[in-house]
């Protein structure tokens, strides 16, 4: 494969990739998918390579994604959680992430619920930083992964209408596939409470604020159900979950008015039934899996990119 | 070495294995104990492989044993521990192994506080699933350590005399043993508190029941002393730890009741003065630490025939 | 690279350490260095050993350096935290120690809160220990690091002179340098709060105390200042912070005090603001990253010169 440049010393969000950027990750991407699927998942690429998986969140799929990612292509990789380091000891977050640079990493993905905390971290040392999920800011990989499955259930990008229904204001998957669509020219419509709808919406371009879900996946190509943060519940954002699941929750009724090809996404973890009905999950318009599938490739392609870029 | 084919995707307990399936495994075992002794402790079988630990119960020696075993055959291993995994947000287990599976582990290896969970996810995900203990039902990579090491001291399986004792009722331990002894023709006697008798020790088949342990183990080749679950202290299962260990605990006197070359073993961890006495926990007869040693060759044996078997 | 023969099983203290071997170890290191500045920061050295992190306390720098020492090494590295082990179960130190090496590590990397927990478990198993903290008694590679980080900025060791300021008393890292100094004929003086002197100073052999930290770094080429353990407060070892930051911590004004070419030092992680003012800890005086880069090539060296020995 010959190697791509990417011209950026760290992914940190969506909002300042541009076109063509966008869519050499998804195209190295695409490359990776098919070692995934090899009998001896492996290429060589990252080798003597040192990835740090930075969370001071807990996570799952994302942490394991990333470790997955960055095995597969031969790099060590390192994970460090916040509930277990000395983070607990009043150590500052730039004197951290000093002392992990000065063991030499080649990559740190971090997690952080501050907004702009990998950007601050990006600033302060040589290593690529790659945002994997920043307060309610951006998370970069996770709109990749989500343009990788669009892109290979609809064909293209541009010019597709996608619907984001949910938590808007609160989820940095909104933000940076928002930030994703005014870049690539797609279409999106938004729809959620109105205490969940972003005050500075008109940043990402022309967004249009639908108050139904049914407008908003009239003529969608893509839809996307954000989770809900369950621990929102009484503070007032939503009435209850079963007036949330009725409202806003995508159960096979609605999705009968969007079009007959419109595909379903979920960045997961999903709540069945609440944001999603559990037949429309497991259904056949879903592509919630393979929104995973492409994660792993996403991340190896960012971490090629980011590691084979500095050897 | 000439691949044996493991004619099953998973291992979930030991009831459904046949005798030459158990062989198989222990003879593989056999042949692989002798890498552990290497100075390069590593054979190049499950290069390029994921295997993924999935442990929803905290565990040292278990954990560590297949993640061992996983390097030393190659593998890349990742670890998943409950505590911060996405199960505290509310994802069904279902869709977690989904996601997982979406990642394309070859194997993934779990445990679990609820009986049947691991044959639930194998049913659901096509990588290999390696039961690593599911609440009291099965604890299959156990009872082949303990089967391997029986067979090392006593030289065959069949006709052997096993004694176990202790509360039979909730361990897994027990009950995959008991299992293997019904394929494998060796006779089983347990004895414990009345109270921690299983109620369908019937379905094992020709298991004799010792109300003291001295019967039990007046002519066992193999004494299996179970660990006693402290926390099960108040719950009117046994009176109090001193009655317990004074009515049910391995000590010098009482193993003197067994024959002269009876060993003793503990799938620990062990309570020292309660379930066994010190001196005997480290005593000539004890092998207590060979089952350890056969647990990372029994581990890295079923993770060669599941993970070998689909590459 | 020829193999230096270093004549221990176990890395315990500096105490029993020679001089010879003291510079046996800094020179490995040395040569350790450049791996960790290559594109490919990777020797084959350790492949197909076995390293075991067992921490029981937390950790971020220490278990991160040593994790990264043993991949850049080629080791499976393998880590094992207290709050997630089977220690929770009632099990002895020295049941847990014999389980592990069961599994046939080559080295056992260890933390413990008990002074000697080290050097107890070096005399059960025959795999190699590294002490990485033993309660208040020695923490070896954090005073072989700052050994190394010393005699790169001062050209040699013998005849240096040492002020380590803080809580001598209950500190590893004051200890294992103290150690270090008595073998290799640095002048070391000591100051803080004389509640948190020790009261075995003569051990170390010619220490000087100082009542003010200016005396102690008058004549310093090498200032190290400790970490205030902010659990303290309240216990009446000092008045408060700010009492001890004024009286005790090392500033731009206190630091003018010490010869121009003088270096400042810390363990991490930093209470900036108490123990040393934000911009010292900035300076161009200050080595401390150093010191953190060159943990990674100490404990590089010590996996080297304890597994390699042992293969």
């Amino acid at each position: 494969m010959i190697k791509a440049v990417f011209p950026h010393k760290d992914l940190l969000g969506i909002r300042n990739l541009g076109r063509d950027e966008i869519v050499m990750i998804l195209d190295t991407a695409e490359s990776f998918k098919e070692v995934s699927r090899r009998p001896i998942k492996k290429v060589p690429s990252l080798r003597g390579q040192t990835v740090i998986n930075l969370f001071y969140e807990p996570s799952t799929r994302t942490r394991t994604s990333f470790e997955i990612a960055a095995k597969r292509l031969s790099a060590d990789a390192v994970n460090i959680s916040a509930s277990t380091s000395s983070v607990v000891k009043g150590e500052t977050l730039a004197d951290t992430v000093r002392n992990l640079q000065a063991m030499a990493p080649d990559i740190v993905v971090m997690r952080h619920a501050c907004a702009g905390a990998a950007e601050y971290v990006a600033g302060i040392i040589a290593a690529g930083v790659v945002n994997a999920g920043d307060g309610a800011h951006e998370h970069p990989t996770q709109a990749l992964l989500d343009l990788l499955t669009m892109r290979q259930h609809c064909g293209r990008l541009e010019g597709l209408r996608l619907a984001i229904i949910g938590d808007i204001a609160h989820s940095r998957v909104a933000r940076s596939n928002l930030w994703a669509c005014r870049t690539l020219g797609i279409h999106a419509r938004v729809c959620g409470p109105p205490s969940m709808m972003p005050r500075d919406l008109a940043d990402f371009g022309e967004v249009e604020v639908c108050s139904r879900p049914e407008d908003a996946i009239a003529t969608a190509d893509v839809i996307m159900m954000l989770r809900l943060q369950l621990e929102r519940q009484g503070t007032g954002l939503f009435p209850s979950l079963e007036e949330y699941a009725r409202r806003y929750g995508l159960n096979r009724e609605r999705l009968a008015r969007a079009p007959a090809d419109a595909v379903v996404m979920h960045p997961g973890p999903m709540n069945r039934g609440v944001e999603i009905a559990g037949d429309v999950a497991d259904g056949r318009r879903a592509v919630i899996l393979d929104q995973v599938e492409n994660g792993v490739a996403v991340r190896m392609a960012i971490l090629y990119l980011l590691g084979g870029s500095r050897s």
